[in-house]
């Protein structure tokens, strides 16, 4: 069922399993505890930042599958995606597993479109379990959309530190302790920000956006969440999405988390204004929240992964960074 | 319901109306008069060729609406993607229509993932109406993936031409002479090739690939239908495509086309082995096939746009390049 951009699923989608994998800073953070595994050298022993993060990629999905005792015949699709041009992380991870793939981009957001699409086609009858999984690298992200690091760029006071990791969920429609119950579609927004190092604030007014139509369209408050958790918006950014909902009549209070912040101490570890990256909210939801979610901290959690649609490109060509932000809404199953 | 990687939609998927741009190149060649609009100026009065094929993206999707009489607010969400890095020209094209968005990348066969992921939401029933869109541009591929054409390299032998131009489908339950029937997603396949130059047979073996397993999951063989296109194999890359498919022992015969063959006059318009891009099925299909699916002249046609997963990093760093392909079955609607 569908009211405006809200999906609501037929029958429970329930996560069967998750994994995640951290950096070495990742893991020297708050929730390095609570990850699958932890990279003891960001670069995993490759020749480049790029085939490493390839390489973490592909370790997260064969932990996700040896947690299960699953091979990869046993899933029917996987949707992924990371923040490497042509997606070619995601693209030449799939490369190892002989799947079905639909390669994603939504940016930093690509793991709540994975969610959504991959939950979609569960409802759709069309499979019985997919894999959905975003990466991230520092050093791929850097070098592609700044600088090459060999260059010791100084780094301004609202960038934010990309997260180094990996996230999978398994979804199907049988066994779990925790449902993907609804979902709301973002849409592209711009406010005509041009900083490239201020993706919190390019990217709030979507969370607004996609935060303000959900409660609407499902007739929810936010005092009907035990969580609401924005993907990479930063210190800075969720401040401001703060003060954006606040102007809606909405106060957020101590309910609302970024994950950008939970996964960084934002100034002992020097991550500028926190955690960004597609790996961001999908570290923080398979390797924390979920948990936390089936150990009972959190019954209902809104998460609401958040984009920055840049290119290389765009930003060079004096473009303004649109935004889009899609939101799912996990219940824990009683 | 699922056969292994073959969907077949529960119930029908039609088309309710196709748009399709072409270049100034593309209009020059046989299927120019099936397409809704020309440019006039590869530019479209834009100061980067960025800028313009996000211009004719847009304009295809307002054609779209208005050949069908319909506003944005009447599409529940689109399915977009196109090759520029970070899907820059379908997050952008986005920010002037109010719909929820799905970013995706499989390289040129994004049409058909969009098509099938666009079909699939239908299909579960959070949809009523949903676009499925790409665009390539010649200008913007050959810089990011190539050399910018101010260099005026040589084009090896084996080169495409990627098409400019952009293809955009509406999908609903109720009105069209044309239906998504069943589609075969795609998986990645990876033979060694690293000639960046010559992408059909790097597509080739994943074509065949995911040929085969629609024909099996579907108990059919190539009689069955009346049409068999690639995406953009093109001439070097299709002959290869039928010789896989004769060691399988199947003969593909005059069924078989690929829309990069068809979209121009190769030698003519000294276009190499033909069209590539992700516009190049997408304007074949959304401009000709369609209609002369609807006129009678075919009934069943199986569309395989094919992808090459390479990046401009991956290729300088020496990596093979993958191939994926997505089937797509439509039938005309006696």
């Amino acid at each position: 069922m569908r009211n405006g951009r809200t999906i609501r699923f037929r029958s429970p989608v329930l996560i069967e399993a998750t994994a995640a994998t951290g950096g070495v800073k990742e893991c020297e953070g708050p929730l390095g505890k609570y990850f699958d595994y932890c990279l003891k050298d960001d670069l995993l022993g490759q020749k480049s930042h790029e085939l490493a993060e390839i390489k973490m990629h592909i370790g997260t999905i064969k932990r996700l599958l040896n947690k299960t005792k699953l091979k990869i015949s046993d899933i029917d699709f996987c949707f992924a995606g990371d923040l490497m041009d042509e997606i070619e992380g995601a693209s030449l991870t799939m490369r190892d597993f002989d799947v079905g793939f639909f390669g994603l981009y939504n940016a930093c957001s690509t793991f709540a479109e994975a969610l959504i699409l991959g939950a979609t086609m569960l409802d759709a009858g069309h499979a019985s379990r997919v894999i959905c999984s975003t990466s991230s690298h520092f050093c791929t992200a850097e070098r592609q959309y700044r600088f090459p690091l060999e260059y010791g760029s100084q780094r301004p006071p609202l960038a934010q530190w990309t997260v180094t990791g990996s996230g999978a969920t398994m979804l199907n429609k049988r066994f779990g302790k925790v449902a993907v119950v609804s979902a709301t579609v973002g849409r592209v927004v711009d406010y005509g920000v041009t900083d490239t190092n201020d993706m919190g604030a390019a990217m709030a007014p979507a969370a607004r956006d996609t935060l303000l139509n959900h409660l609407a369209n499902t007739d929810s408050r936010p005092e009907d969440y035990d969580l609401i958790a924005t993907g990479d918006l930063g210190e800075a950014g969720s401040h401001l999405m703060r003060l954006l909902m606040r102007e809606e009549g909405i106060e957020l209070g101590e309910r609302y988390v970024d994950c950008g912040a939970l996964i960084f101490n934002r100034v002992a570890q020097d991550v500028g204004q926190g955690g960004s990256g597609a790996a961001c909210s999908a570290t923080v939801f398979n390797g924390y929240l979920h948990r936390k979610m089936t150990e009972g901290m959190y019954r209902r959690v809104l998460l609401i992964p958040t984009g920055a649609l840049l290119s290389k490109t765009s930003a060079l060509q004096g473009e303004s960074i649109p935004g889009i932000a899609h939101a799912v809404c996990f219940e824990r199953v009683e």
